[in-house]
């Protein structure tokens, strides 16, 4: 059951998630028929999701016979013990996390300026201290990596985001919560409990 | 391509990185026919992925419907850029990573021995500290929560590990990946340094 309360209102939001991180899963239905799924690094350039990978393999073969695919990006913040809100009861552990899935067809880019750019916008993401030539189509030592490389572009037809950090609980039971991450301290907490404060206001606010 | 150098020959590294990790994606068909894919926490118990969730929604709809699943794990260990091994080419810019896939028929587990027995073993794993009442289905108060669950068993058919730390590198290239990494000196690096050396050996004991 998609909850309500968990799911992202603003599509800003689905962006900012998708800038912020370069990994996630992409789903296709194999040549056999089964659901496939392959980890990729990605980046989301010109309101599309672009991958790359070699030409030959399943993810080419599942995708040029059937191009319809879902991506999802996720990020674990943490694991919110049982405990800290019941002294018996294991149900109430949880995880508070972020993810955004996005559905749509997977195009294979042949062009190789789009290529180009495509993997100038991965790089400047994933080694933005920079290091190497742009990558440009016309660059002679460039175009035969070109042309052996596979370029995917995802053009999504449905983003949705499901950012849960509480939002489900009551006041009570939320400020037990904040307590335990913030006599826990790792290193991930304090960011959590900003987090848990902005979703419980957004719902306020959008309550009223 | 799957190429052949980065796969992992052993099962038994594959169940040691399921039991050493505690999320991953669940890859299935939709009820309309699209692929879908959901985050999940899991647990590897007694030869099977665990999985749990709400009765309702799609996931359970498109399994019911389709048991074919995929689960994947995965863990980004580093992102080696380019320049480490190129002053040039942005080519050589890549991600050390392991992952794991899983594919198999998903099972709805109704007993309720096994239930408790799978929400038992997920709870050890992520909250190994204890500080609830164990799960039990002859206790009165989890009975009535047990009934609520939905807990899904993926019985894999299938499993392959892909570990990639530059086992494709000739001596040269991978020794001067270790020396960036060695200056970088990221948090993850040493552990990286390492399974760099693992994997060379390993190689090269299966190449004599």
């Amino acid at each position: 059951m998609r909850r309500k309360e968990f799911q992202v209102a603003e599509p800003e939001q689905c962006i900012a998630f998708l800038e912020e991180k370069n990994d996630g899963v992409l789903t296709f239905i194999g040549p056999d028929g089964w659901p496939k799924c392959v980890p990729l690094n990605y980046v989301y350039h010109g309101e599309a999701v672009y991958f790359h990978g070699s030409k030959q393999g399943e993810k080419m073969a599942g995708l040029a016979a059937d191009p319809r695919a879902e991506f999802v990006v996720y990020q674990a913040h943490a694991f919110i013990p049982s405990h800290f809100t019941d002294p018996y009861m294991a149900c109430p552990a949880t995880v508070f996390f972020r993810s955004v899935r996005i559905r749509g067809i997977v195009a294979q880019v042949e062009d190789p300026e789009e290529k180009a750019s495509a993997l100038g916008a991965l790089m400047n993401r994933m080694q933005p201290e920079g290091g190497h030539a742009p990558i440009d189509a016309a660059d002679e030592r460039y175009v035969a990596s070109l042309r052996g490389v596979s370029v995917l572009r995802l053009d999504p037809e449905e983003m949705s985001g499901k950012f849960k950090f509480g939002q489900n609980l009551a006041e009570k039971r939320r400020e037990q919560v904040v307590k335990g991450l913030s006599e826990r301290n790792l290193p991930g907490d304090p960011d959590t409990i900003s987090r848990i404060r902005d979703s419980a206001l957004k719902r306020q606010i959008s309550e009223t």
